[in-house]
């Protein structure tokens, strides 16, 4: 049994809490908001998973109390509350542990990933055994309901991956190991970004063709991405590209995708939503579009709708006009 | 202005002949249904698109009239009764043409592709150009109602296959040329089996994380089996292999899908839908699972469900139960 800290009382905080309880650990979850920790103190989180009964967790709004005695910390919280928690957090730690992290994107106001940047500031404690990521197709929600779901633990260092994969292993959740972090990594950045491309396909109007036919070109736009940042194509088929693509491009639960599928809707309101794909688009746009490195239409096409404007309808009529080709 | 017959009054032929009579071409509807050709003839197909208002048809019962004539035919006419109408009408061919075939999976009791036996018979006539198959994400209902579409026109012959591309693309439907036909063709066997076993774990209850990871997993298995019968890795990333599976494998509108996923529903009557990855599993099994030649977990599961009667809840368990690996 291990002594293990969750920062983060969100939807995907709670599930990876909740998985690593049913696994007979010893569960502390930390945050900020007093009624959602009262409602995990009593085995609930209402915010999220309205009736759901979950295991009753140990609460905590200190961040000492809660990294003391733990061997493994998790991050679960948005990526633009991220960098001050974690640097708070790991100045805290006086024994050795093993940091897991659930943040995808890119690391605020730069433009190397979460993994690349909490890996590169754990090497200021000696007693940080590393940094391992969870990453694949997983709602919190399914995870919640005990639907069978597999995802990879990605770090250079396989003894540590192994370690997290058999920390959450069971019959409902089954974990992969992936030394191919820059694979997975710029995958999970990716898919965001093809999920805010989707969603707008569906909210202008277009049906399950249009959809899959643009998901599948975008996902040659991956491709090209995941192998200029140093990815294996081998990675490309797995859980942490095509799989997270798939479920991230195609489902309502999908908070880029919603974004997206209401774009033109005046009456929805976007500000509360984190949509990580929005800041990738200004990223790939500046690093691999402007500079000419990579030839990335789907995401070009993106960039001028959101940030210049375009008529998606014009943009659409002219990529149906483009020179006839093979595949 | 081409003179193309349609072998074929169902959803399929109905789209096919609606593109190519938007496109300004002359169309002739071949079918042996007297009602489904009276409502073609007055722009309508009720059975398949209710309240939709098609071109009004030209429309025969008549074989040897529908090919006189016409430069193309186009096959869209299910697996199980292809080979007598195809036999026949290639012996009735008289004018160069080019066949055009919209079938996939296995030709009737033969371990070959549609394509491949197509192209084999073709051969007996010299009038014939060459036989170019359209294959990928592709749902009927969604070309009439003119929502984009991408396709592959599939044949080893590359001057065809941009003929067939010419012929179709207009501003709703991009068609793309491929020239790997055993990556094409195997890829588009393959999905339908997958489509089956992603219905099949809806029906039992299994949500999003699941299906997607059944998927995952088995878009490895697809790309084992298109490289074993000589397809290239860059067409299992295009629209006949990813494209059309992940359409396929994800929505109702498939019947490989509905099949899998009503599997267990005792007041479901699947005797009249026609699912060719039930045959496709046991050609695989056969040929690939039975000699040891690849190792397809989840197309041996399904084979031991369908046909063998094993349960599938004790099939999943035991695949969560193995060994914990890498990606």
């Amino acid at each position: 049994m291990a002594n293990i800290s969750i920062f983060g009382s969100g939807a995907m905080g709670t599930a990876v809490a909740t998985i690593l309880a049913n696994n007979g650990h010893n569960i502390t979850i930390y945050g900020i908001d007093d009624s959602e920790l009262n409602d995990l103190k009593n085995g609930r989180n209402t915010k999220y998973f309205e009736d759901v009964n979950l295991p009753k967790f140990k609460v905590t709004k200190d961040k000492k109390q809660a990294v003391e005695d733990c061997n493994y910390i998790v991050f679960a919280i948005p990526t633009k509350a991220l960098p001050e928690t974690y640097k708070e957090v790991i100045k805290l730690i006086k024994k050795q542990v093993i940091i897991i992290n659930v943040s995808k994107g890119f690391w605020k106001d730069s433009n190397k990933s979460c993994h690349e940047i909490m890996k590169q500031e754990a090497q200021t404690n000696s007693l940080i055994s590393g940094v391992v990521s969870l990453i694949g197709p997983s709602f919190a929600i399914d995870i919640i309901n005990k639907n069978i779901t597999a995802v990879d633990a990605v770090s250079n260092n396989d003894k540590l991956n192994k370690k997290v994969q058999k920390l959450f292993s069971n019959d409902y959740f089954r974990v992969y190991t992936q030394k191919d972090v820059a694979g997975a990594e710029s995958g999970s950045i990716f898919k965001n970004i093809l999920a805010i491309a989707s969603g707008m396909v569906a909210g202008l109007g277009y049906s399950t063709n249009s959809q899959i036919a643009l998901i599948t070109r975008g996902f040659n736009e991956l491709k090209k991405f995941v192998l200029a940042r140093g990815g294996k194509l081998k990675t490309i088929f797995g859980l942490s590209c095509l799989g997270d693509l798939m479920l991230t491009a195609l489902s309502d639960k999908s908070r880029n995708y919603t974004f997206g599928k209401n774009f033109y809707n005046k009456n929805f309101d976007s500000s509360k939503l984190t949509v990580e794909g929005l800041r990738s688009i200004e990223i790939v746009y500046d690093e691999y579009i402007k500079t000419k490195l990579l030839d990335l239409p789907i995401v070009n096409s993106l960039y001028q709708i959101i940030y210049k404007n375009a008529n998606p309808n014009e943009i659409i009529i002219n990529l149906m006009k483009r020179k006839l080709k093979s595949e």
